[in-house]
């Protein structure tokens, strides 16, 4: 079951999840000389992020929108990195933010869990309820897994998710984490993790306290280190007691080093650093 | 600008948007010979249906999701459908309900406003807040438009979207339709209709009531109307005075003809019923 074992190289490897957001303007000169075909160049990138990072790496989380953004040709390169990323034994999060009523999200499950685009994990957007997630349960049955967004990492996220709900002092991405785990019994594999874990951005301590309780069942996917500004005493007071989640590094894996003629070094001594760093926040 | 286009053609075409959610199994014998092949096939029968439907339709609303299930052929097919809409002088929604960070908002919206997928208009999910739509801005000013995802027409609907919200009576959805509106201000295109509007799912006579006030200034994307349950009564409450929105109808325009030779006609019939139905409820 891809949680559990996700779960396992997160407290093994680390819990450095590598997010492979690649836009046009970060693809460095020591592979485009120049020179920008999109196909080519994103799926060499790629392999050069998982093959100098998967030494230190739990998992990577591919974001689907800098590949849309590209028409075709993007997915194209989109299906040729999960599949290399997939073919390396290493696990994969399609970063889908998918939600739609019951008939379409068979659709989207179909098209995120088999064929061309065929990922391991999923992330999900739960806005439009229960019937937008339970058309993947079956897939979680099948070992598939997802994360649903509980509380984001950005500034917009308090427009919404910080609504009290229910005439109580329950926020609503707090209503949304319980749910999912209410969700998550009902898909059951027999595994001592749900199949459903939930995304939980960091920016503060006072949010962190105020989360806690919600997300102590419940893998997590944390995004915002580096580029988006969590820090990592943040992180090790969201995960260290349970060893219980990913945290993903994105811009801050690849910033500045486009130009960069040893840039596979870079990205290595990047991997290493981020993993011990992080690999510290559950050992203590 | 489209959105005020599209008002005037649903005052005097009809307030019909046919939804063009394709799937494998509806492919009519009269096109597939009983075969089947994603691209060709999907494209064949879409054309079908613009063909039939085009002289009572106000837009076209197309199904994202029904495309990625079939992987690289599916988008390729989805590519030319909408390019197919759009040549024949017809607007088209893209049924995408993205919903991310700011910078990746960014790459959706060149995704689906440029290149291979262009579209007019697009759904967006605002659970991650105002920076989750504000790069969708810059595109608003160039005459496209969105409608942002308030009240939903399936059953999960309820789980998040009815939850009262700031110790008050309002709701989530009421709460996100009275954003959107002053969120639309701000991208303010000179026009008498802000560029972004809202879905709004029709079940029942009560939530109608309830979601008045927050609709009234909105033009209205309505899901829901035939397979989905919608009664006409209900859609003439929500949209009767105002002459502001489309009704989807896309199961319902296709639903039952799949072994149909006759299906040209059947489909040219069913548009002009929708749409003398769907006028009536706005010319009264």
């Amino acid at each position: 079951m891809t949680m559990k074992e996700l779960k396992k190289r997160a407290i093994e490897k680390s819990p450095l999840c590598v997010g492979i957001d690649l836009r046009e303007n970060q693809i460095p000169l020591a592979i485009s000389n120049g020179t920008f075909e999109v196909e080519e160049h994103f799926v060499a990138y790629a392999k050069a992020i998982v093959d100098n990072t998967k030494e230190y790496a739990a998992c990577y989380k591919v974001q689907i929108a800098c590949y849309e953004a590209y028409g075709l040709a993007g997915l194209r390169a989109y299906a040729r990195i999960l599949n290399y990323i997939r073919s390396q034994g290493e696990i994969v999060i399609a970063d889908i933010k998918r939600g739609d009523i019951g008939s379409t999200a068979e659709m989207y499950a179909q098209g995120h869990f088999t064929g061309d685009f065929e990922a391991d994990i999923v992330t999900l957007n739960a806005y439009m309820g229960k019937d937008a997630v339970s058309p993947y349960f079956p897939y979680f049955k099948q070992g598939k897994g997802a994360f649903i967004l509980g509380k984001t990492s950005n500034p917009g996220s308090k427009d919404f998710q910080d609504l009290k709900v229910n005439q109580t002092e329950q926020t609503l991405s707090q209503n949304v984490l319980d749910t999912i785990y209410q969700w998550g019994k009902e898909c059951d594999t027999g595994s001592e993790l749900p199949c459903m874990g939930a995304v939980v951005g960091v920016n503060n301590i006072a949010d962190i306290h105020a989360m806690k309780p919600y997300t102590d069942k419940l893998f997590l996917l944390v995004p915002g280190y580096g580029a988006q500004g969590a820090k990592i005493e943040d992180i090790r007071t969201l995960i260290a007691d349970r060893q219980n989640g990913v945290v993903n590094v994105s811009r801050g894996m690849t910033a500045g080093i486009v130009e960069e003629k040893e840039f596979e070094q870079e990205l290595r001594r990047r991997a290493q650093q981020f993993a011990k760093e992080l690999l510290q926040c559950i050992n203590k």
